[in-house]
């Protein structure tokens, strides 16, 4: 049995209380959060505090809130020597206070409020310093909420969170770029959601290199000239020239 | 019962004939490519031919070939005042030669050869000059194979590819960017799989304009200056920056 104590209650501290209560083999001793009120509906269900001087025991403490408070309040823990842990992909280990035995548990996922989330969707990279034993645990952990892990040093985890924001973050605003453009002339985004689904499926299998296609993989310039004359705003326009060009980096000038 | 002839044997054509052939209420004529050998193993289940005069009569003939040749090969076709489209999201419904009646029947959706296609998450764009049979006809033709459609003009059309160049080649190269990054430190793109995956499912449901997080969106000027630091490809630092001010001008200044 792993013991664990929850601190947050945003998305993330959310979505891994639900998880944990659902896993056998895990007991969660305590949610804190600066403010009880989010996390007042669960009070049947795990013993919830506001007070930091009440933290009991467990084998491992979760800090899942911003990342700007992940150091303040690890320096605020009212013991020792434990099993510390944040979930930020972009945030240091050593942000967390040294008197304790500090670690990262990273899920590599994006969380929203009501979105149901299947953990074995969420592979979660894991950080610790020196001692297996630490990442044993948290391997265990996150094993049984039936999530993939990873072993990762600070450098990959940096390099997975800068990776997520363009394939995330980035993407989306594509998909926002693909709404604006289709909505301006009357037609419908909804056509193109089984496109953006189809096209995040094919590099499941398939690398995004092997999976190009397209006007600027194929250097038709015809097209190109006559798509960039169809944006009428700057910043689309520049995007489409600057992915354009970086496909054609990628793949290389066709001789003519 | 629906007859039709398909012209060009590349991604499409394949996919639609497969489509075709298992729908009861059509029936393939005839297939005809220039080359033989590309449909010559289908030559039990079709008359295949590589010469246009040998073309018989249909309800519709599908011309998917390369869009640069689509103009040339509706010149050549040895008949006249039959229904003819084209499956091209670019190229105009003029290109087809006047002789014939036209018309459009573009599936929105990324083919490869390989992949299976359900063609339930094909939505057809359908476009014709007046009269409402050959919609009509078009529309029965893609309701056959599970497809819904769409009547678009030839603005929405046009539109709608370009769209699609935003949401499907420029994710990829996202994708591909993100796969770089990963590789340059040893960290696996495989990781990011599922949150390439989520990301695409989240705007099946939501706006991608509420679907949007990150540190762009919420101006976390830290974090982008580290990541800015952290990349050192200058083309990724462009497309960063490029990215997070399109973000930022779509979801506005944060007043400090
Ligand atoms: N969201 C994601 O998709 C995602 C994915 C992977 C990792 N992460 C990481 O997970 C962590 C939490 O993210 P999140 O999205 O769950 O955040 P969130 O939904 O914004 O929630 C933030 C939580 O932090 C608490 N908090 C903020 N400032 C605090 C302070 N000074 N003292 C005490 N508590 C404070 C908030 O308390 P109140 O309820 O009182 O406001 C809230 O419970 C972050 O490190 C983030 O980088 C997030
Ligand atoms: N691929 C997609 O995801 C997709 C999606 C929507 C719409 N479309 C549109 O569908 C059409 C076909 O695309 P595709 O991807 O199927 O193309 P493709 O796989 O590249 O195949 C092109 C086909 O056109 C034939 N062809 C090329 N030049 C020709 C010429 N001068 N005379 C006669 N035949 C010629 C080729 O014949 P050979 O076999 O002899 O080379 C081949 O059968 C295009 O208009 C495209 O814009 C494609």
């Amino acid at each position: 049995m792993i013991s664990v104590v929850i601190i947050g209650a945003g998305n993330v501290a959310t979505h891994l209380f639900k998880a944990f209560s659902k896993a056998n083999s895990i007991t969660v001793n305590q949610w804190f959060n600066r403010n009880l009120n989010s996390i007042n509906s669960y009070k049947n269900e795990v013993e919830i505090i506001d007070n930091l001087s009440l933290l009991k025991d467990a084998d491992i403490y979760i800090i899942a809130v911003s990342d700007d408070a992940i150091a303040e309040l690890s320096e605020q823990l009212p013991f020792e020597n434990r099993l510390v842990v944040h979930t930020s992909g972009s945030v240091s280990i050593y942000d967390i206070d040294k008197k304790q035995k500090r670690g990262v548990f990273y899920p590599l996922q994006t969380f929203s409020k009501d979105a149901e989330m299947d953990f074995a969707n969420v592979p979660v990279c894991i950080e610790t310093i020196g001692g297996g034993e630490h990442y044993n645990l948290l391997k265990n952990l996150a094993l049984s909420i039936g999530s993939p892990t990873k072993k990762v040093n600070s450098d990959q985890r940096r390099v997975l969170h800068l990776a997520a924001v363009f394939v995330n973050n980035f993407t989306n605003q594509l998909y926002r770029i693909g709404h604006e453009i289709t909505e301006s002339e009357g037609a419908e985004f909804d056509l193109l959601k089984p496109l953006i689904l189809e096209t995040a499926k094919k590099v499941q299998e398939l690398s995004p290199y092997m999976a190009q296609t397209g006007p600027a993989k194929r250097h038709d310039k015809k097209t190109i000239k006559k798509q960039l004359k169809q944006l009428e705003n700057k910043q689309h326009k520049d995007i489409y020239e600057l992915l354009t060009s970086s496909i054609q980096q990628t793949h290389g000038r066709k001789k003519l």
